[in-house]
């Protein structure tokens, strides 16, 4: 078939997949070129913008290098990641009951696990297996903050021997990974006692921009945005037969809040950090300086057999 | 805003787009957004797949140097280029009346004007000016071939001077730009006579496939999909005071006329080449070997005020 006009040229584009062998990629290929089709018709792209286009792609391609992912960074201040996560956490909720059959329950189960975010770039395997009530920050600049909590399933069950897999950047907002050849610092896994319960001390985090030095930077100007994430800490947390989750405790009041540059934030992720006077710490330690404490108990969903 | 669930996420984003100053920018982004969020969810698009994605789309970005355009090849084989073509000349019969007053009259305008097809990667400035009747082909390999007709106006009315700028790759597909250090051939710029009408010789195109050594190529492969276009001449077909019109004449019966790697055969492009014995040709040159002869009547949209 050959197209004769815009319509016909979609249904050919499309004809054209009939030998796809794999049903998945066939699937995916299929509502990309419908999309892509029609985004270009929806705004009658000229062909001036196409080359523009082509030209921004490019040059996204060619600013990745093995430290530095720039189509991440696009996928994230588009908000695709955020919607990638989004999904595969309702996915995990539906379990293999399927997810059509599941759409009215889908907001309940939701309420139920600790909401997902993005893992972002800085995450780095190997953090040092540190004891409950330890100081994560190793170093890192920044405020002290008590951090504590639960891991529960979703039914409130405290889950014994959770494994929390935290990581931040600094109090200034820089990550021990963007220092050349600096050591691991603000990383550690900590584990649940056996009544759920975790507590370990760190630095409060900072707010921080994304790089802006490429086309993405560029664009994110084009559109009069920021390029700010608000202060976080990221946790990866598991446990045998449930769903692990990644995600961020974000820092109730930081700058950004409402307007993170990834859209990572979501409104159960936000937790206050109530400041102290020295004094006595939850754990009992003496601290000399002013502190800060964060609370927040995370829910696992029960894997699906 | 901070989104709680995948609805939420994508009108956070568009809210992003608030301080975009430019109206066309932001326009474009607002339908680029929520295609791309709704390709996401219309598949459900897994971690793994969004990974992979971003794989592919690096490393298409990667293969791009000075010499090749991998972006373009995607766009091409994703019919997003020929999309684009297409609305272009739609537009410019539209003209200023604006396209949404005019989709009723759009069939009866297009069944005028020569339709136009992709561009593609063998446009080489500065082709010599030859005299009509010359020998394009200047020495490429291949049948020898009589193309011969008119360019008009779409009210037929004959347009004296019109350029044709015209080139091909050689009897076995390649084209010159694909020899290292080759010089310029199957290339000329001709004018039309007093009423309008062209003749000169060249060779009758080939077949040939796109470069498939990069991740295009593997995509395609994955799609069970054939790499070729059928064999094509081009031409830029101009005139003072008319739309200019960049299309090919495909030669019927070629292979793979029916599945042009990058959908750029429109059935009005496709052309009988009448092969004819050794004999005195229609410009009354004797012709000692088997030739072709092709007619195609050019016709150009007067350009709106």
């Amino acid at each position: 078939m050959t197209p004769s006009n815009e319509s016909e040229l979609t249904q050919t584009v499309l004809q054209s997949l009939e030998g796809t062998h794999d049903a998945r990629f066939l699937q995916v290929m299929q509502s990309l070129i419908t999309h892509l089709h029609a985004f270009i018709r929806d705004v009658d792209l000229k062909p001036d913008e196409w080359m523009q286009g082509i030209e921004f792609l490019t040059a996204v391609g060619q600013t990745c290098t093995d430290k530095r992912q720039e189509f991440i960074l696009l996928s994230d201040t588009l908000g695709a990641s955020m919607m990638v996560v989004i999904l595969d956490q309702l996915r995990a909720a539906a379990g293999k009951r399927g997810r059509a059959a599941n759409e009215a329950t889908e907001a309940t189960e939701l309420t139920e696990a600790t909401h997902a975010t993005v893992q972002g770039p800085f995450y780095w395997e190997g953090a040092p297996d540190l004891p409950l009530g330890a100081d994560v920050a190793q170093g890192a600049r920044g405020e002290p903050t008590f951090y504590s909590g639960r891991v529960t399933d979703t039914h409130g069950q405290p889950l014994e021997g959770a494994l929390l897999d935290i990581w931040s950047g600094d109090g200034e907002g820089v990550y021990d990974m963007q220092v050349e050849g600096a050591a691991m610092q603000a990383r550690g896994r900590i584990r649940t006692d056996h009544e759920g319960r975790y507590w370990f001390w760190s630095i409060r985090p900072s707010f921080y921009p994304i790089p802006v030095d490429g086309p993405v930077g560029h664009m994110l100007e084009a559109m009069g945005r920021h390029p700010n994430r608000p202060g976080h800490i990221h946790m990866m947390v598991s446990a045998p037969g449930h769903v692990p989750v990644t995600t961020h405790l974000f820092v109730a009041g930081s700058p950004y809040i409402e307007s993170d540059a990834v859209f990572g934030v979501r409104p159960r992720l936000i937790v206050d950090f109530e400041s102290h006077p020295p004094s006595r710490a939850p754990d009992g330690r003496p601290i000399e300086a002013p502190y800060w404490s964060a609370h927040y108990d995370f829910r696992l969903e029960p894997q699906h057999a």
